[in-house]
């Protein structure tokens, strides 16, 4: 236990020593919507609960210190399965030294996890949506797409098109039921970032955000070159080595979403210190474009040649409801 | 918005200038367990959301400063239910001077509802669970009872055996609809109360939580007289002015829930500015037993002639699910 922790779990609310700035942050994971739960197996459903709110942390260069857990249990849940589920929350926790230090359960028909996060900036302040400016490089950690594809695959193994446990490409999978939080990588951007922000909806909707939060005094648009765009090993092959002739790869990279990755802004002088730490964590940080004052707000994606790309139709990232409609 | 939020809404995270000390803590509500959508008015469900998280705070002494608010709404939802659910949660939010400062909305078969809310204590430390001694009176604040019978009028109302339409007695629905969080009540306590806790799960179980929690280096053990329970004109008169008669009547003021009210133990020399705060706030606090040194755990229950009367049987707080089996 954190001795800044002076009431746990056991109270009617959990009692913190706190420094002098406190990041916050909240997420629901809902079965059928966000997870299936007779695929996602219970200990990386529970440390993807975890994980996805430390990417959110991770995109303030914030250092997560607490967590709340609010779990709505169904009734046909196994106690094996909630044990595995809080095996992996734990483990998550542990890896990143954060105290769980509250929360609720209650019986609901779909299991339902909100999970909050606490935690302090890394620097004296945090690095927010609204810092880019005109002539910052866009620059995305890891590769992007492979989450959004290991959920396609996931689909269509439910809908008896492809057998999973045959399948050799499980790193796509792997990046769907457990996400790496950037949580180490966002902490060290701290001084060097200008905006940020975790890629949990997609390259498209998530750079459009920054644009959005930085663009209130000047309108900002960004330009990304798709041949920079990175793509893992994986995802490359399962489109016989052209992802960027298939609608759907480019669909997926560009507004999958759940890659977890951090996007950022960085003036062009960031580039050898970004060189470094990405060579000391064993991350890939890849420059995929720049921010430029515009007329409106708008993002660019120009092919190798330099010529325009209509931007691809936006995949869903959700599981279709029992109704058919596309989940938000 | 608070000087203190350094960045709210719309990033990634919540940022504040936070006190020395801080106090969290999350519910979770789900519809058909804790409340029925047909039954429930929008308005008051987005109140009460807010208010049974307000009362955590006010079980710790505590002021509450932010909220958080995880919404999951079905597909079938109005767009003025959600408007409606809104202005109640800010309504309360407007009546606590509490800011909404983040959250997360996605779709769900079910409406789920989950907030988080941070405060600090009123006092250099907060009322926690623990710190009950032999010796101290146990006082509750209000009425108990109503809103667990308001709760089983709905559910008559809902099997037609009963039109809440004409009821009377609509002070008992509102208990259940839109409690009260005794904020200011539990700001007042923070001198005077060794223990303090709010009555969500009904006086019994959230008794023997401080039982628990005070007894871990002396056993304690409490006796409660039962004419002393303070129960309202409205209760009273639902069971023919009779209630301690009734077994039902004794299983919801007792093991009911969701009074809301605050459940404390404190010195016999506070009973005199005890009687001080109640008349300022216009809110009843009745001395219903005391607690000792005991040599096991338990809660005695005494009639008038100081005679033992056994606990009733548990009444079931939500409603019971489509297979029959009581949620928790």
């Amino acid at each position: 236990m954190r001795p800044e922790v002076l009431a746990g779990l056991g109270d009617d609310a959990a009692w913190l020593k706190t420094a002098a700035s406190t990041l916050i942050t909240c997420d629901l994971l809902i079965e059928d919507v966000h997870f299936l739960r007779e695929l996602h197996p219970p200990r990386l459903l529970g440390r993807k609960a975890l994980s996805v709110n430390l990417s959110d942390l991770a995109a303030m260069a914030g250092i997560p210190q607490y967590a709340l857990l609010a779990a709505a249990f169904p009734r046909d849940l196994t106690l094996e399965y909630a044990d595995e589920l809080m095996t992996g929350f734990l483990e998550v926790a542990l890896e990143h030294k954060v105290e769980l230090i509250g929360g609720d359960t209650t019986a609901s028909d779909k299991l339902c996890l909100c999970v909050t996060v606490l935690g302090t900036p890394a620097a004296d302040k945090p690095v927010l949506r609204s810092g880019a400016k005109p002539g910052d490089e866009v620059w995305v950690s890891g590769s992007l797409g492979d989450a959004a594809l290991g959920f396609e695959l996931l689909k269509k193994s439910r809908a008896g098109q492809l057998d999973i446990s045959d399948f050799h490409h499980s790193s796509l999978l792997v990046r769907h039921f457990d996400p790496s939080p950037r949580v180490e990588a966002g902490s060290r951007l701290a001084h060097l970032a200008h905006a940020m922000i975790d890629l949990s909806d997609g390259l498209l909707s998530d750079l459009g955000r920054i644009l959005e939060e930085s663009g209130k005094s000047q309108t900002l648009r960004a330009v990304i070159e798709l041949e920079r765009v990175p793509l893992s090993p994986d995802f490359r092959e399962y489109y016989g080595g052209k992802p960027l002739s298939s609608e759907e790869a480019l669909s997926l990279m560009l507004t999958g979403g759940e890659d977890y990755e951090l996007l950022f802004t960085a003036p062009a002088s960031a580039a050898p210190p970004l060189k470094k730490i990405s060579a000391d964590l064993g991350l890939a940080f890849t420059q995929v474009g720049k921010i430029e004052a515009g007329k409106v707000r708008e993002i660019t994606l120009l092919d190798r040649t330099g010529r325009l790309v209509p931007p691809p139709r936006p995949w869903f990232e959700h599981f279709p409801n029992p109704k058919g409609i596309p989940s938000e």
